[in-house]
C-alpha cells in the first residue's frame, strides 16, 4: 500500500465501531472482525503501519471485559491468520486497539437520541418540519450528558494515545458521532495533524438551523478543531464553508474551500469513498454466489424478461416507498412490461426501534402489496421484496441486474452503485439519485432520477430498460473503469497526499 | 411621497390580488378597496404617478365582467373619496387598472397546487421529504397548464401595457405567483427596468433540490428576467444567489449579491417591508379599539397578572403548536406563574382545504385542550384561543400584552412584530424566531426564539415576562423608533432610489 508511508508520523485512528470485537463462547475467547468498506481500508493503513492504534467503542460484553483487562490501555490483535490477542510479537498482520467503555445510559443519549436518529435526520433532511423535532430539556439533557460527555471520554482517550506517542500524531477522526472530539484533541495536543472525515452528507446552513443554536454551534467550532474535514462530494465540501460563514461568522475562502478560525486555517476537502475492487471480484466468483445466480436466473430472467433491482435499507432516506410508486407508475403507463419485467428489492430492516423507521416499512409493505395487487399477471408478482440481508444474494443479483434503481433523497456517497458497476455482467443501468454522493462520479454514465419526481423515475426507468445493449455495455464499462480507478485505496490514499502535502503548511 | 419622482418612466405594477375588486350588489356595481399593507404602499404609488397601471387577476365574478367590457384594455378607479369606475377625467386620486381574465381550471393549478401549497411548502421549507411531495405527471401537467400557462398569460398583459407606453416602462413584479413572468417580459420589452419583488423566505438551493430539475431551473431562470430581485433580508437575496450558481451554473459575486448572464446582470438586493405606523397610530385611536381594550384589560390584567399574544394565520410555517408547548413548560417548570399568565391567541383559519392546514388545526386545538386541562386554576384557563380575524380587537390586544410571540419556523418578514413595537403601550416585549425576516432588524431588541426548541421558547418567555419593566421599555421604544425610521414608504423608497441608481448600469 503506498499510503504507509506518509507523513512519518504515528497513527491515531477514531471510529464508533471497531477493526474488531470480542465474543465469549464455549471454547473461550473469540475475535470478530468488522465490516464493511471503511474497516478494510484503515484496518489495511493500521496494519501497514508500525505505529498505530484504533480507538473504538466496547460494543460487547467481552469488550468490556477485554479493555477492563487492558486498564484502559491497548492491546494488539492479529487479524490473519487466525485472528487473536496478542501477547508478546505477533507473526502475522495485527492493529492495536484501544476499546472505550463509556457509561451505558450516556451511550444510549450519545447513540440513540443524538447520533441516530437526531444528526441522520439533519443531515439527510428527514424532519417534517412543522412538527418535528420538537427539542425539550430531555434532548439538552441527552446532548449535555450522553452526546458531549461521550465525546469528551473519546477525546481524551485520543489525546492519550497521542501523548504516549510524544504528543506528535496523525489523527483520523471518523464521522457524525464525533463533532466535537477534533477541538478538544488539539486543545490536549496542539502538535497532532488532524482530518475528521465526515461520510454521510453535509447539508447547506439552512437545515442545520433546525438545531438549536448553541449546539449547532459547538458541533461546527468541534469540527474546526481539524486541519482537514473530508467530505464525499464537492457539494458537501462546499456546505460545510458556508455554514461556518453563515452560522459562526468565520472568514471563508470559498473558491478554495478553506476556513480561518484564529491563527489557524480549516480546509474542507472531497475524497469520494469507493469499494475494494479486488475484494468484490473475489466474492463474485465464490460458488455461493454462482448458487444464486442460478436460481435468481430461473426466477427473473428467463426468455426476454428483465430484472430491477434495488438493495437498501429500509432508511427513509433511501426513498424505497417512491421507488415502489415510479416502478407502479411504469406498469401503468406502459403495460408492454408487465409480466416482462420484474423488481427484486434487497431490503434490510434498519433501526426499526425508532417509530418513523417502523412506520416507514409498513408503508413499504403497503404500497409493494397495492401495486402487485394492480399488475400481477399469470401468476407472476411483478415486486418481490425480500426482508434479509445476505451480501452473497446482493452480489449475485447486482451482476444479472438489467437496472439497479438508487433513488436516494440524499446518501453520503452510495456504494451499492458502484459495486454494481464492478459485477454487474449484463450491461446492467445504473439509475442514480441526483442526490447520492455517488453521482458527482458516475452521473455521465447513469440514469438521473430525480428523487421527488415519481413520473420522471418512471420514465428513467422506462429509458433503462429499453436503452440499446451497446448503449448499456459502454456505460457500465465506462462505469467500472471509472470506480477500478477509483477505488478503495486511492480514497485513503489520496487523502494521505494530501495531508502530506498540507503538513508544511500546518 | 418622495418615491413618485424616481426614472421618469411609467409604470407598470404586478401582483395577483389588486388595489380594487368589483362586486354588484341590489344598487349596481360596488367597488372594494384591496386590504394590507402592500397593497396600500403601491396604491400610494400608482396614484401619485402620471402614467401607472396595476395589472391583476379578476377575482370576482363581477371583476370578469368589468374586464370584459374593457375588452382586455384598463380602466381607470378613482379610489377616494367614494371609489368608482371613471369615465373621462378623475376628480381624486385613481389608479389605472387591467384585470387579467384566466382560464378557471389553469388558474387553480397555478393558485391551488403550484402556488400553494408547493412553493409555499417549498419557500418555508415545510415538506415532510420522506414522504412528500411526492410529484406525479398530474403536478407536471399542473405546472405546465397552470402556472406556466398564467404566467404567460399574464406576462402578456404586462408586455402590452409597455408596448403601449412605446415599450420603455419601470415593472414590479410580486411575489412567487409569477416566478416565470420577467423572463418572459424582457423578452416582448428588451427596454423595461424590472425589479420582481419576493415576499417570502428564499431557502438555499439543497431546499429547491425538492422540485423536479427542470422546473426549478425554469422558475430561476425566469426571475433572470429582472434587473432586480428584492428580498426582506440579506439571508434571502444570499440564498438566491448561491441558487443561481449551484442549480444554473452562472457566474455569481456573492459579496456584492449579483448574478451574471449573458450580458447581463442581476442584482439580488434586500428591502425589508414594514407597516404603515401612520394608519397604525390612527386604528389605536378608535372607539371600536378603545372598547377592545377595556374588555381585554377586565379579562386578562386585574391585579398583577400578564398577557402573552400571539396573532397568526393558523398556518404550519407560524409554528403554533411548539408555541403553545413551550408555554405549557412555561407553566410546569414554573408554578408560580399559574394563574397570572394567559396567552391570548387570535388566530386567522387558513388553506383549510389543503389537508396538511385542516391537520394542523386539529392539532393546536389538541394540544391547547390539554394544556388548559393540566393547568386551569381558579376556574382560569391559561390559554385562549380564538378562530377569527379581526383586525381592531388584534390592535387592542398588541397595545396592551406583555409579550408577543412570533415563533415562526420561516417567515418572510412577520409584520405583527412590527406592528406591535408600533402601537404597544405597556412595555411589551417582542419575542421573536431567528427565521423571521423580522429578526434581522428587530432581534437586538427582542428575546430571541428558537422556533424548534421548546424548552428554550420557554425560557425566552420566562426572560420576556420577569424582564425589569425599564428594559422593556428601553427595548419597546427602541424597536419602535427603528420601525418609525424604517416605515413603509421607506420600504418602497429605497427600492425606487436603488433603481435610479442602477438605472444608468443597465
Amino acid at each position: 500500500m503506498p499510503v504507509t508511508t506518509m507523513l512519518d508520523l504515528p497513527l491515531v485512528l477514531l471510529s464508533n465501531r471497531g477493526p474488531v470485537s470480542f465474543d465469549r463462547g464455549t471454547s473461550g475467547r473469540t475475535v470478530i472482525r468488522g465490516a464493511g468498506g471503511l474497516v478494510s481500508a484503515l484496518s489495511g493503513l493500521a496494519e501497514h503501519l508500525d505505529d498505530a492504534v484504533w480507538v473504538c467503542g466496547a460494543a460487547t460484553e467481552e469488550d468490556t471485559v477485554v479493555a477492563s483487562e487492558a486498564e484502559g490501555g491497548s492491546i494488539l490483535v492479529q487479524t490473519s491468520p487466525s485472528p487473536h490477542v496478542v501477547v508478546g510479537e505477533p507473526d502475522g498482520p495485527a492493529i492495536r486497539v484501544r476499546l472505550v467503555i463509556t457509561d451505558p445510559g450516556a451511550y444510549a443519549d450519545f447513540y440513540s437520541v443524538w447520533s441516530n436518529p437526531i444528526l441522520w435526520f439533519v443531515q439527510h433532511g428527514l424532519y417534517g418540519r412543522a412538527l418535528s423535532p420538537v427539542i425539550t430539556q430531555a434532548e439538552h439533557d441527552a446532548f449535555e450528558n450522553g452526546y458531549a460527555a461521550v465525546n469528551q471520554v473519546y477525546a481524551e482517550a485520543v489525546a492519550d494515545e497521542v501523548h504516549a506517542r510524544g504528543g506528535k500524531a496523525l489523527v483520523l477522526l471518523q464521522d457524525y458521532h464525533f463533532y466535537l472530539v477534533a477541538e478538544r484533541v488539539r486543545e490536549l495536543c496542539p502538535d497532532v495533524v488532524l482530518t475528521h472525515f465526515v461520510h454521510i452528507p453535509w447539508p447547506s446552513p439552512d437545515e442545520w438551523r433546525v438545531l438549536p443554536t448553541g449546539i449547532r454551534e459547538r458541533l461546527l467550532r468541534g469540527l474546526m478543531g481539524s486541519d482537514v474535514v473530508g467530505f464525499h462530494t464537492r457539494r458537501y465540501a462546499r456546505n460545510f464553508v458556508l455554514c461556518a460563514q453563515e452560522l459562526l461568522g468565520l472568514d471563508v475562502d470559498l473558491d478554495n474551500l478553506e476556513i480561518t478560525i484564529g491563527n489557524r486555517t480549516v480546509r474542507a476537502r472531497y475524497y469520494p469513498i469507493s469499494v475494494d475492487t479486488a475484494a468484490l471480484e473475489a466474492t463474485l466468483t465464490t460458488e455461493e454466489v454462482a448458487a444464486h445466480v442460478a436460481i435468481l436466473r430461473y426466477a427473473f430472467l428467463d426468455g426476454d424478461r428483465q430484472l430491477v433491482l434495488r438493495v437498501d435499507r429500509t432508511d427513509p432516506s433511501k426513498n424505497v416507498v417512491r421507488g415502489f410508486l415510479a416502478f407502479g407508475t411504469l406498469l401503468d403507463q406502459h403495460p408492454e412490461l408487465v409480466g416482462k419485467v420484474s423488481f427484486l428489492a434487497l431490503m434490510q430492516p434498519s433501526r426499526t426501534d425508532v417509530p418513523e423507521y417502523a412506520d416507514y416499512i409498513a408503508l413499504i409493505g403497503a404500497v409493494v402489496a397495492e401495486i402487485n395487487a394492480r399488475h400481477t399477471k399469470d401468476g407472476q408478482q411483478p415486486i418481490d421484496l425480500r426482508m434479509a440481508e445476505d451480501f452473497a444474494l446482493a452480489v449475485a443479483a447486482y451482476s444479472i441486474c438489467d437496472v439497479i434503481m438508487v433513488n436516494a433523497l440524499a446518501d453520503g456517497m452510495n456504494l451499492v452503485t458502484k459495486e454494481v458497476a464492478v459485477v454487474n455482467r449484463r450491461g446492467g443501468v445504473l439509475t442514480l439519485s441526483e442526490n447520492a454522493g455517488a453521482h458527482e462520479e458516475l452521473g455521465e454514465y447513469a440514469v438521473t432520477l430525480h428523487p421527488f419526481d415519481v413520473q420522471q423515475m418512471a420514465d428513467a426507468l422506462y429509458e433503462a430498460l429499453t436503452m440499446p445493449v451497446e448503449e448499456r455495455y459502454r456505460r457500465l464499462a465506462a462505469a467500472a473503469e471509472q470506480v477500478r480507478t477509483h477505488d478503495l485505496s486511492r480514497w485513503l490514499g489520496e487523502q494521505m497526499d494530501d495531508l502530506t502535502r498540507l503538513s508544511g503548511l500546518f
